[in-house]
C-alpha cells in the first residue's frame, strides 16, 4: 500500500499553462482524491458525472463554483458539494492561482450510471 | 436541494466534553462528509468499515493518526487516506482543539461488504 499520509498535498499539484492541471492523490474501491490546480483566468467548465458525488474544498485562492443554477465566490477553506448527475464547475476570477482539493465518490470509472 | 456552498465549514463543528463531536456536511448517493472534532485528550479508536474508503483532512489541531500498522503526528492540512477494510483512528495529542474533515465513499448505510 502506498503511504496513507500527506503532510502537504499542495506539494503534489500539477501546474499546467494551458489548461487546468490534475494530479490524483489517492484512489481506492469507493473515492477517488485529487487536486485541480487553476493559473489566473484558467476554469473547469460545468459538467456532470452520473452516479458520482463530487466534494471540492478551496486549498488557496479564490474560485467561481458553479452548482446547478448556483454561482458562489469561495475562498480557503470553503467546500463545495455537487451531487450525482448535478453540473457543476470552477473558475479561477482571481489574480492569484487557484488551488481546489477534490472528491469523487465513487471514483468515476467504478461508477454506474442510475 | 440544499446548499451546496460552505464558506467556512468549521462553523457546523460540534464539540462534545464527553466524547468527540461529528458533524454531518454533506451526503449523496455515492459520498458522505462531515467534521470530527476532539477536545484535547480525544480519541476515535481505531475500526474499519468494509467496503468504504475514508479520507481525512486537518482542519485544525494537530492530531495523531493511525491507518493500519503506521501512525503519524499531522496538522492543518494534511490528508490521510484509509482504504476499505484497513483499520484507521486518530487521537488528539495537543493542548487545543482539534478538527478534522473526513469522507467517506460509499456513505457507509450504501456499503456493500466485498
Amino acid at each position: 500500500m502506498p503511504s496513507p499520509f500527506l503532510a502537504d498535498p499542495r506539494a503534489c499539484a500539477v501546474w499546467n499553462p494551458a489548461k487546468m492541471g490534475k494530479a490524483t492523490l489517492f484512489e481506492g474501491s469507493g473515492m477517488l482524491a485529487g487536486l485541480n490546480a487553476f493559473e489566473p483566468g484558467q476554469e473547469h467548465a460545468p459538467h456532470s458525472h452520473a452516479g458520482v458525488d463530487k466534494l471540492y474544498q478551496v486549498v488557496e485562492g479564490r474560485g467561481e463554483f458553479v452548482v446547478g443554477s448556483e454561482t458562489r465566490l469561495l475562498e480557503r477553506g470553503a467546500l463545495v458539494f455537487a451531487p450525482a448527475g448535478v453540473p457543476h464547475g470552477v473558475r479561477n476570477v482571481g489574480e492569484d492561482r487557484l488551488l481546489v482539493l477534490t472528491v469523487m465518490g465513487p471514483p468515476p470509472a467504478r461508477a454506474s450510471a442510475p
